[in-house]
């Protein structure tokens, strides 16, 4: 793969990952939308199909990383870090793109959910996606189409949980290539990669809502730092390095352990 | 395939889609259904796995392109337009045919919900598939089984993620033959389809409900406006053009994206 | 295959396809189940997950057809009856030992449902799996874990609406060999099936509850007759062709469409 | 396969399986997640995504047998005795690695649970998973997250249920040979086996909690009577024995029936 087929490659296929990704939360909880109240089955699936939809359209032109820490691990297994920098650019900038398309698709809604009075400050807001305690907190469930946050604060086991739920992401995606007897694994493993995303939602994603790409968290929120929302709360930016670290610490541990027990 | 392999395959294959699609609608909204509120979740799964099976079915006679939009990005790709008005044909009379049997199927339904004085007019009845507000509010969500409408009229904004929602669709079926190695990919190909369709359901069809194809949009709304439905309402034909417009832009640019990014 | 290997196939299947398909309806309606009011949603997954798994178990036995419909069908498109007979006794015998299962799996339940004066008559025991109007209505939701009933009452919408799924299953499954290129579908036609039952039970189960398969509604309605339960109401004779002659009646025409269009 | 692969592979698979399935009843019935409620459907397809990410990561190391009830099948089917102690301490310890990691990734929603003063003794804790009634009642849910509990206490019922469970499940594994042609399913294997696991969730989950697994039963609730969690109440072990009988007795059936049936 070219250098310009794994930018382009990860810019698309980051841009698609957030567009769906970020897509089905502000389905879920944004008001006047119809998937409103379609509850957390709806968000994991959705997330993972956006998964699977992103690396079914671009694995065969950058092999579909779309993560730093999926980046990460193979750079550290394959001890080869010739291309991080580039997949690690096309991520953030991608991130960056699919976040602003979320805006434009849902541009109604954002601005119905904060403008309408009767819907500022209503708790029933921040039944889904948290009430991100703390600077957030105002405008429900806003910075949750952006971001993650956790629900109960608290460092040690917010990173703790992001990193066992990526060194579950990365152990399924370095030992891939065990599965495919030299066959190649084609669509098949999109598929089961992006079914390992939504049992790691289902099972992991409710303390800290599952970065587990630091692309993910970190584009979309200078995304929502810089969109022009009315009422829309600041970015949370003390918990921002949480799901950056995170996913990075879970990485090197998967690496490790793939290293050391599959090697 | 000959041009009435195409021509059958696409009406079949339409007409089971469109009886599937808009079956889980009428399944899930109309009163005195076993599946009534049975969600979001229900009802994109449901219009997933109806591309499944019409695809499984004809995907050997026509191709199963089942959508003018994806007839387009593919001829715009070849620069190959013979078959297309073939396809368009099919596409839209099985659609018509398929909104009819969906009537066949639930006529008690339709009947009771239409005609039931504690059903008419009761604000429960549009919480799923939205107000269609407008012309078609009064008949709840009957419209709703066999198009699609805003949740907020804004044409700027209902165009925009309609086009979104088809570059994925599109994007996904024309890097479909990058994924297959020369080997063909067979059913596996419609599975990532139709779950690439619940993808695009779940994060993007909040707004306007995911036409995302102009027969599975006016097929049905013209035969809306032809059934002899009590109090059916109007057909709201000011908002056809954008179901139709939308998704065959959208080809375009998703098809000017692969020509630029994956060719 | 031997004509002991289809009997035994189809029995072991179909026993498998009523314990998993009978069993998800007794989770869900049932009291005292850790299950109760998981929905439409669970129900027809449930049953989809129910063909996949005896497909999967008895596919290489029999030819896992487990369905009179599946095997009118082929016998009509291969003009081959030879093996009819015994198939379809293997189908009725293993309908009838999965009920029973259904039973000993859920026996506390039933006691508990059927025995609770709180529960008896309970208005809200038929949401779901719906009224059974007529001779069953009193014993709630209990007949619906064996057998199908409609939520309007109406011999010829009834009919036809099994009619129609039972069109789509049968096409599937006849259009199948189409698909794979000569090298067998292996574990992912059974996939497919399953994912095509979900469709038609999301989509146009809402009617009648969809039993699209004479031998899945004929044999555990004998054993619901036999069974010794307590204050069981009747087993709605008046009903019973109606899901077994729309089911042969629709795979005679899907058998006619095939033969047609895709021969 | 050496000795050392199949115990890595097995503690690291286990490990997961326990991971994301305590996690995702964790998610589900602890106060301050995220997926709080998110019912039945979401625990069903938990597990069995875990089944899934589990068999994808070790099925190359260990043959990710995972579950004792499967190791012993294949044993009788196969006569072939040697590996078993092996396989089954590597899923013990790895269970109860999994049960631990499940703490750790909840620490906070455990803690809030267990001494919130508004939360201990509220009733509504019991809706999923259970009442657990007997020794383990005061605690809530939170004996669920780590092993399985009876809705109604009724031995032979509940020894049944989980005999009839696990013999649909080792029959899966046990006929999954005869579908690959000899080509090997590579991970279309896991994802069928991780469908049936759904399935039985879906269809026999309801009375007992589908246990099928004694390593899955025994590991984790070993775990909860270690683990300093403040007012976690008894660990039910009068119930244990079930668990651990039923699955095994239920895998020899499975054996006689393939050996009888299928072989």
């Amino acid at each position: 793969m070219s250098n310009s087929d794994i930018f382009i490659g990860e810019i698309i296929g980051t841009a698609v990952l957030i567009l769906l990704g970020g897509g089905v939360v502000a389905a879920v909880v944004l008001k006047r939308s119809k998937a409103q109240n379609a509850g957390w089955l709806a968000i994991t699936f959705g997330w993972g199909f956006a998964v699977l939809t992103a690396v079914y359209m671009t694995g065969a032109l950058s092999g579909a990383h779309l993560n730093p820490a999926v980046t990460l691990g193979i750079a550290i297994k394959d001890n080869d870090w010739g291309n991080v920098p580039v997949y690690v650019a096309g991520q953030l900038l991608g991130a960056m793109i699919g976040a602003a398309l979320v805006w434009i698709a849902y541009y109604g809604q954002f601005h119905a959910h904060l403008t309408d009075p009767e819907i500022v400050g209503d708790p029933a807001d921040k039944a889904i996606e948290g009430p991100h305690d703390g600077a957030a907190a105002k405008a429900g469930p806003v910075l949750g189409v952006f971001s993650t946050g956790p629900e109960i604060r608290n460092v040690w086991q917010n990173l703790a949980t992001e990193i066992i739920g990526t060194i579950v992401l990365v152990l399924a995606v370095l030992t891939q290539g065990l599965n495919d007897s030299g066959k190649g694994l084609g669509p098949l493993g999109g598929l089961m990669v992006a079914l390992v995303v939504v049992s790691i939602g289902l099972s992991l994603g409710g303390p800290t809502g599952y970065a587990i790409n630091p692309a993910r968290d970190l584009g979309p929120r200078i995304v929502h730092a810089l969109l022009p929302l009315p009422n829309k709360g600041g970015s949370d930016w003390s918990y921002a390095w949480i799901p950056v670290a995170g996913p990075l610490i879970g990485a090197a541990i998967a690496a490790g352990i793939y290293n050391i027990a599959f090697a």
